[in-house]
């Protein structure tokens, strides 16, 4: 795409054309160069969105979670960017999460956006692809961003840690509660969702992260995580949500946590794409793998300690970007 | 510690002194320029040992099949050195699963060296210095180097997986199989072991994985792992346990994948080294922080794309090493 073809692009983005958003955001997940000048763009633009995490186990409800949110932003006028992210399927494009939303009842509605992504071997991988879509949709003007993943590995925690507000949704079965805890979901909660609520347990379960929460220890001016019920399907619980929702933005505006929990955000992601272009651009070029396989084709290369060959290869690659 | 010093020092190393042998451990771990100056004094030295791993979730006798295995090494005149490496603990210097097996009746044994590593803030992190401390015993004359995990997490996965033959400790109780193969281990395993084979269902334990393993399907060149019953603590299974090293031990020299097993080791430590020695300058060069923080120090430079950022803080990288 040549640059006054991507600078036309640029202004159908901003504008909010849907179509060009869903073709911005294929293009970030398929052409890297375009991908990043296209960013740079729109990024003048970003930082008015609100950005939502919701995460836990399969099956805990977070398709439901968001379909009731995304209804009650747009109730209230608001328009609404989804990227469901599932770092376990191969596959992308739209066959997947995201869909339950999609074929809700929100999902053809005018103000929602709705994206499946899903992973790919491509450079920087996933994580830094959604956080990319987001910065797109920010400028697009979605007034909020949810973030919905399939489970709960590592690199779905550090897609939702990209929010501003994170919730994790839980469902009333025992166990599931220190599950959760273990899977280093404590750390990353803004707040907690029981759903399905009306089945047995929910109030232990409720009792049971309040009491791990307890355990934590928290000063005068360190967030306390609520614990809020809800049955999704039946819209209950969904209002207090979202008031748990604003108490955590205006918490972080009070303490002025706001932007430097955005700062700390954008730094990390500055340093992610600077290692992962260094190591790209190591590991691909052509002088450094001929030398590579040249020094590691025979059996008196074993002799040589790991750490002589890497001080070599280093050498070589300074040497090669000079 | 001078060259010259370092050189008689790589002597005692060479020479099997087994206080030499620790006080070289320890300076892997502490010293990451006299370490690696160490290791290119031994390197020549290494590729005799036959380093073998052994993983499986907390509480199935790992340290009681790792102790069992060492009695038989030592009664055939061999020599056996013991990495216990616990990723999940922030101690380090012996106070850890190594004990178990120290204190147990092989410790004081004459050909028996045991030594316990921890999670260290350090440069390359515990699974780096847990390959070079085996490569420091390997050049020492251990015949055998065992690595003893605790438990299954990916960094105690990455550790066992640099050995030559990896076997995965198991108990009869239900679901232990299928949680161990979720948790990876069935791509690492070269042979099971299910331990505490006395307890009920330990034969549906055995048919279970060999289910699943026939399940992946293999030809006649690939190898098939075998289900080995054992009660460590009273030596039961412990002599097919070693039958069974020693059929993998030949299966990878008939098939030729002794050396390139070997050499693809390598090459991944090689390229770790490499990436932890560039990521490292980077960060820490005292330029590109001044620049980071100049850089995001004010709203301003929230409008710049972290793409932009990152490529101006690599230009200022490799003009910094030029």
């Amino acid at each position: 795409m040549d640059t006054e073809l991507l600078k036309s692009f640029t202004a159908r983005v901003l504008a909010g054309e849907k179509r060009a958003v869903s073709r911005g955001i294929s293009l970030i997940e398929s052409d890297v160069a375009a991908g990043e000048q296209l960013l740079q763009y729109l990024y003048n633009h970003t930082g008015k969105a609100y950005r939502i995490g919701i995460t836990g186990p399969p099956g805990a409800g977070k398709s439901s979670i968001t379909n009731q949110l995304t209804k009650a932003f747009i109730k209230a006028n608001k328009k609404v960017g989804i990227i469901a992210v599932d770092p376990t399927s191969p596959f992308t494009g739209g066959a997947l999460l995201g869909d339950r939303v999609r074929m809700s009842d929100v999902g053809n509605t005018e103000g929602v956006f709705i994206r499946s992504m899903a992973t790919r071997g491509s450079l920087g991988g996933l994580n830094a692809k959604a956080r990319d879509a987001a910065d797109l949709l920010d400028a697009a003007g979605y007034d909020f961003i949810l973030f919905e993943t399939v489970g709960v590995g590592q690199s779905e925690l550090d897609i939702v840690k990209a929010a501003d507000t994170v919730i994790v949704v839980l469902v009333p079965e025992s166990g599931d509660a220190i599950q959760a805890m273990k899977a280093g979901l404590m750390e990353i909660a803004d707040f907690y969702v029981v759903n399905k609520s009306d089945r047995p347990g929910s109030e232990q379960a409720v009792n049971a992260i309040r009491t791990m929460l307890m355990m934590r220890g928290h000063d005068e001016h360190s967030w306390m995580p609520e614990v809020i019920k809800t049955i999704a399907p039946e819209n209950k619980g969904i209002d207090d949500v979202i008031e748990e929702i604003n108490r955590h933005q205006a918490y972080l505006c009070i303490e002025e946590k706001f932007n430097s929990r955005r700062l700390k955000r954008v730094q990390d992601r500055i340093k992610e794409i600077v290692q992962d272009k260094l190591l790209h651009e190591l590991w691909n070029s052509e002088r450094i793998s001929e030398f590579m396989r040249e020094r590691m084709s025979n059996e008196e290369s074993m002799k040589v300690s790991p750490y002589e060959h890497a001080g070599i290869i280093i050498r070589a690659f300074k040497e090669s970007i000079l």
